[in-house]
């Protein structure tokens, strides 16, 4: 029952993250937060979101494997969109590609307090090297 | 107790992967398999983890969260060890390195069918240029 409303939760969060509802992060995301073990307030995180959203405007957060259990979700996110400019350290220059997040999050009283996040980057780089169609 | 069950399973396959029983992964790994959506065989695979374990004698997995959904597995594995010549395209060359494994897994009858992976490979140049400590 609490996996299933969690479930919900960290949907509605995507949801949100889909829609361009930034305003709405509140609800999901604590007034400070680690990522990556790095700490951050909300606002910052936000404005990054926003920022990703500009660089990226057809980006789309596409749940590919999702797992509950306790406080944690686990996340396998599918994108498929074209960041303008450098995107992740990569010149991906307005190019389309595909890649994955592999992402964890420790939630605390039903809003985000830890992200845990991988991107594969190297496939980013594969498909814009051309060796891979 | 089907969750509690199948995260048995899988720790004791890593359990397996740490001491180099690599004989026993017959008993968690189906014939055949997709990693990352390629098919291979159990044999290729465990061919895959001998080389593994032969180029990085220190390779050890480290549970830092595991989530058990139905089928599905997903863990965050962490690494600290000290890779030999070339480690996933990368000239690691003896350094020793620290970086982190996202994956998910889906067991299909106690025995692991499909992974996919993603591996911190930027923390790893990270490191190795030194910007990072």
């Amino acid at each position: 029952m609490k996996s299933e409303s969690l479930e919900q939760t960290y949907r509605r969060y995507l949801r949100a993250l889909n829609e361009r509802t930034f305003d709405d992060l509140e609800e999901f995301v604590h007034d400070e937060l680690t990522y990556n073990g790095q700490g951050l307030t909300r606002d910052a995180y936000v404005a990054q979101r926003r920022e990703e959203a500009r660089q990226i405007p057809d980006l789309h957060y596409a749940v590919d494997l999702l797992l509950v259990g306790g406080d944690h979700v686990a996340c396998r996110i599918a994108f498929d969109c074209s960041p303008k400019g450098e995107f992740l350290g990569i010149d991906v220059d307005g190019r389309r590609v595909s890649f994955v997040e592999h992402v964890f999050y420790r939630f605390r009283d039903g809003r985000i307090e830890d992200v845990w996040s991988v991107i594969d980057t190297d496939e980013i780089r594969e498909q814009l090297s051309g060796d891979q169609a």
